[in-house]
């Protein structure tokens, strides 16, 4: 069985016409071929949208949370709205499709197509897991950048796209350069008027005391699926959930924090902007023990 | 004659090896047929760069300058240098190669190539220019958005990459859709601490008195081929030339203002804001004139 699969959709969107109207809903391709035009505005314009979804088992976890988002964020970028049917249905084939292997992920991308075309471009592609133990036990070291954006820009200014999981993350990587330049290897996001945000590519949980908290909606970040899977186990043991808007002091005042994400899981933060953060190590890997059993 | 051109780049940089080291610097290719992978990081991250090029009677129009500023956006993403006469032969071999037409442009793409692989992709794509001449003509109407950033972050926050034209180009294009929505053809980007800046895909040039002013460089926008040629053409005709950082009302109380770019060239902004703004139609022509009778 192959080692990655790429399944291309032939209609990702109920609204647009299929590139083949006598094709099946999707077809598998190779994919060490190309398969996309240099006129792709996800390719000229990073003009689309993407979802990571953790694979566990054989099973996708946060399935429909990621599919509500990826929905959300192509309505924020007023892309055709993504047939959820199809999408899920490629999604669990391309799963079954994969050589089995203990950590898995499916990447979901959605562009506005070839310019001038009308009709959007579709794939999932899944894949196997790289090793994470290492920042799932031992931890990051994270620095906090500068996102240029105050914490409202989501309600003031919606055209800069805030909140949306879009193809134009040339920041979200430059961001991991600067943090290693600064021999960090990860970045949480301070909005310009100094507020903590996310990760480039995950979302902040802290802890104090009994309660865990991440920064919330509506500031321009994304609704994280793993936060929410967090807070969910969190409430099962008792502890107190919610959110709030902190500075960088205020986190590092926190008793714990993590960088939550899909694929990575949950990476205790040991360090932040130089200075070392206690890891709690047993919370932590009941954390990953119940994300990596998550069977939806 | 082909009505567009593909030449895709064998080895884009000379930092990085070559995709064929039996192959010539670049090889022409169909450009209905796909040619890249959904792995390559220009099409999931939006990480690459770009330069789209003027060709007026067949000759690249302001060619160094567009090469020296590819350079400069790949050095701002810490990508492999762009080799500058290989890129420089394939798009003069792109242009020859074009159904010859009164007006054409190129595009250069450099991304970082597919994920894990090391070796950037890098193509050029020629075409016909579509029909500008209403705009050149009787304007566009425009509104101001805010940006998010502050005028200064170039220098605060390189990370955040303003300054380097880049593909992650998502917010360009939501501007234009909040553009029309408002009944207006285009946007001027207003920087968090309102200054003016650029449009999505221009620069804004403005005339006061016998002077052309631009608000000039390090505010995290692009360094304008188009409106350095203006300068240029101003110059010859005794006005004089100089940087401004300006507010929306200060823009507004100009005697002209123009959004340049090296394809749409120079475009009146005969509405700013639901506002009328006075266009100099003779000047406009004479800009137009110059611009498209240029040959390097």
């Amino acid at each position: 069985m192959p080692l990655h699969v790429l399944a291309i959709l032939n209609q990702p969107s109920a609204d647009a016409a299929p590139h083949d109207p006598d094709a099946p809903a999707f077809t598998f391709a190779d994919p060490s071929q190309p398969h996309l035009s240099v006129m792709d505005l996800g390719a000229t314009r990073g003009d689309g949208i993407f979802e990571s979804i953790s694979v566990g088992s054989g099973r996708a976890q946060a399935l429909e949370h990621h599919l509500r988002r990826f929905a959300s964020s192509a309505a924020k970028l007023e892309l055709p709205a993504p047939d959820l049917d199809v999408w899920r249905e490629a999604i669990l084939a391309a799963i079954v499709e994969l050589e089995p292997g203990a950590e898995s992920w499916v990447k979901t991308v959605l562009t506005r197509g070839v310019e001038g075309d009308g009709r959007p471009t579709g794939w999932v592609y899944a894949a196997h897991t790289a090793d994470f133990s290492a920042a799932r036990t031992e931890g990051v070291r994270v620095v906090t950048l500068d996102r240029g954006y105050r914490h409202d820009v989501e309600q003031t200014s919606p055209w800069l796209l805030a909140g949306a999981k879009t193809l134009s993350y040339a920041v979200n990587r430059a961001v991991l350069r600067e943090a290693h330049r600064r021999d960090a290897d990860d970045v949480i996001f301070v909005s310009s008027d100094g507020y903590v945000l996310e990760g480039p590519t995950s979302s902040v949980v802290f802890r104090r005391g009994n309660t865990l908290l991440t920064p919330g909606t509506g500031l321009g970040i994304l609704d994280g699926t793993t936060q929410a899977n967090i807070f969910r186990f969190a409430e099962t043991l008792g502890l107190e959930t919610g959110f709030e808007l902190v500075t960088p002091d205020e986190l590092r005042a926190a008793d714990a924090a993590w960088l939550v994400s899909s694929v990575r899981l949950a990476a205790p933060v040991r360090e932040l902007d130089g200075l070392p953060l206690a890891v709690d190590s047993e919370f932590t890997a009941a954390l990953n023990d119940y994300l990596l059993a998550l069977r939806d």
